[in-house]
């Protein structure tokens, strides 16, 4: 009998996600082999230090702190790239994928920011480029999108794709507490990087968004291009009105695709979503996304979206689909068809709002304000007025009927400039998606 | 440039299905032919009436009553098996695997039951079996179990996998009505078959249940083997006491894995889950699956688990998948490995418990039967004491502490024989599954 095809495998950047692919690989090289026809071996990896201490025992004559010659090593077919970042990161997949090799990624930004000219470059020099890490971790929703559900066109997909934020929403909910209480302690948990920005401004989550448009419609939408807002302006108080009136605040990433106009609309917005919505009770950690597609209806996933085991077992996941592959002449795949969606304009985005500001709380401000609202055509479903913290001022926080985002943008701006309104008004949706 | 390849499929049985497939196929080939760079025809069809009408519009010359023709029609490539049945369907099928051809099959009775020897055909002459529709309609359950979750090792899956007995347990809940009123009503909407004993008393979802188990580790478990109870026995009070003990009652297959003595254990049964758990809230025709591994932690998909559409998304998802192979080369796929597990003996699968029983309203009665549980070992958490419908009787609600299935049914074995216990006792699994 002949023996089995040897895959080199390099893994650029052993950090917490590459120590926990190497740990993994190991643990079930026998089970993962004999399944795939194939021996696989660990061949080099790269880390910054070389004197740190890690979890996973590496041999010295296979770690570098070149990530670079880990992904151009001749030896090496398969290459993981997980130091994060688009500077380095971009430059070795680049150079990886010109030598026809596979890569590997978890860098949702690297994809979101750079995902046009890293798939030519696979598909130009005969290698892969595959990411199922790098959106809601160990949930193999990428899959699911390109092959799972091939037969629908999608109508709408939603979800939490951040856990960070879901974390922080959880505990706020849970125990009343402000953001900033929460997110100290979440930092002290290792639940928050040192630099939260990047996670609670919601440009992750925008990251991840991009990402899913791309496979579910083939167009790409920039974040640039995106309704962004994060989770930091949110108070106990939204949290205790939300769920007072039935909903959990959730940070969204929506995508909507209306199959009549082709229009498409991305946005990552903290959002009022209806108790009994499933992915409403998606807590902790965990991500959860809803798929619309036109054949299959509505499904849902559900699992952790980070941490070094979940992120580990959707890289792994990509290697032997790289594997399987690779001892079966590498062939390219199926990919999604690129088509240019035209982004649906802020006037046909609809939806009902919630708004909270601080005014002056002094007789005629309500009726200024509604005044105001509805010259901008936006009809008041709900209002609650409640004293401020200062003195002779109120929170007023009111809902609206369907509205869109162009005239609520226009309502909040002409807001903003009355005297009475004392802050920067607080805008959040409200979701009234089924299930 | 070169004539793209053109792939002929034949589709055995233009039922609900076939005829969802054929309408899917048609709609979106523009896309489904962009993204694999193949023409597909559908090349064939068989129905049993010729004259019959249906929604799609099939030319007369592509129609034959001779779904064996399809089959082996050396024109055709890939063969959906959709007739359904054990008997005409595993001759097709076996017939076009002899012939090297790729079989598609939406009939979970026919893997459960024929599987090793289908695959070893399908592997013997270089075609592949595809079965994503058996299980859980449109959910792409199969292919994450092995493919998006090929790094771990799975301790527990669980989940509601017929949503005809979804359906009832919700309508029971929602309305208080029992189970035969239901059924009744089902059968007129179309959400249950006119014989609907298949899914009602479990063997469908434990068709479900097997193939999961197969598909996860590698052991074919018949259902002759698992413990499997169905939905009929169950009362509008069963669903009350749970409903007020905090828990919702789901028809679930479970699917346990003991990593450390290799065991393994399948059981289809109505059970008590309580509702903070996500698939506790899966309800109406939907089905809901968890999938723990021991690298990606609890994953969960949800989604539709019948119908024309949902299936046929799957059935399509397959045959994009079997194309693009089939263009590639067709070399065969990753399998799982294969691995017999032995069965848990009934004294390690634990868990609580849950007995209705009618007995004779009498001094004494409730001592005696707690006598009875004592010898058997089992420690009671709770008893509920009502008065039944017939004169001079009582009706007893007894949950247990955790026990185990042998203590249990030695128990209920020892109950039966007391003349103060007066009809069969009904017997409900308590689940304290975590999320």
């Amino acid at each position: 009998m002949s023996q089995p095809p040897v895959i080199n495998i390099g893994i650029c950047g052993l950090g917490t996600v590459g120590q926990g692919v190497w740990k993994h690989i190991t643990r079930s090289r026998t089970k993962l082999e004999s399944r795939l026809g194939a021996r696989l071996v660990l061949k080099r990896a790269s880390v910054r230090d070389l004197r740190k201490k890690r979890s996973v025992r590496v041999g010295a004559s296979r770690l570098t702190d070149d990530a670079l010659a880990v992904a151009t090593d001749p030896k090496i077919q398969v290459v993981c790239e997980l130091i994060g970042g688009t500077t380095l990161a971009k430059e070795l997949t680049l150079a990886a994928l010109r030598l026809g090799k596979t890569v590997i990624s978890a860098n949702k930004a690297l994809v979101c920011d750079h995902g046009p000219e890293i798939f030519a470059a696979a598909r130009k020099h005969g290698g892969h480029y595959f990411f199922e890490a790098s959106v809601a971790g160990g949930i193999p929703i990428i899959k699911a999108l390109r092959e799972g559900l091939v037969a629908n066109r999608f109508t709408r997909i939603y979800g939490i794709l951040n856990g960070t934020c879901n974390y922080i929403l959880t505990r706020m909910e849970r125990e009343g507490l402000p953001y900033s209480a929460i997110i100290q302690e979440a930092k002290a948990l290792g639940y928050a990087e040192a630099d939260e920005s990047l996670d609670v401004d919601g440009w992750d989550t925008a990251h991840k968004a991009s990402i899913l448009a791309y496979l579910a419609h083939g167009t790409w939408v920039s974040t640039k291009r995106m309704v962004v807002e994060g989770i930091t302006q949110l108070s106990p108080e939204d949290i205790q009105f939300a769920r007072e009136a039935g909903y959990a605040i959730k940070l969204l990433a929506v995508i909507d695709r209306d199959l009549a106009t082709d229009e498409l609309a991305v946005r990552v917005a903290p959002t009022l979503l209806p108790r009994t919505n499933v992915i409403a009770n998606v807590n902790e950690v965990y991500n959860g996304i809803s798929v619309a597609g036109d054949v299959v209806g509505e499904t849902i996933y559900i699992g952790r979206g980070a941490g070094q085991d979940a992120t580990a077992s959707a890289v792994i996941s990509d290697i032997v689909d790289a594997v399987a592959l690779l001892i079966r002449g590498n062939a390219p795949l199926p990919e999604p068809v690129e088509h240019r969606c035209p982004l649906t304009p802020p006037e046909r985005v609809t939806g009902s709002y919630y708004v909270r500001m601080d005014v002056r709380d002094a007789p005629g401000v309500l009726a200024k304000i509604a005044g105001v609202m509805a010259q901008a055509k936006v009809s008041i479903a709900n209002v609650r007025q409640r004293p401020a913290a200062a003195v002779d001022t109120a929170t007023l926080i009111i809902t609206t009927h369907a509205s869109n985002e162009k005239a609520i943008r226009a309502a909040l701006a002409r807001l903003r400039r009355l005297p009475v309104v004392l802050r920067e008004p607080l805008l959040l949706r409200i979701a009234s998606f089924p299930a």
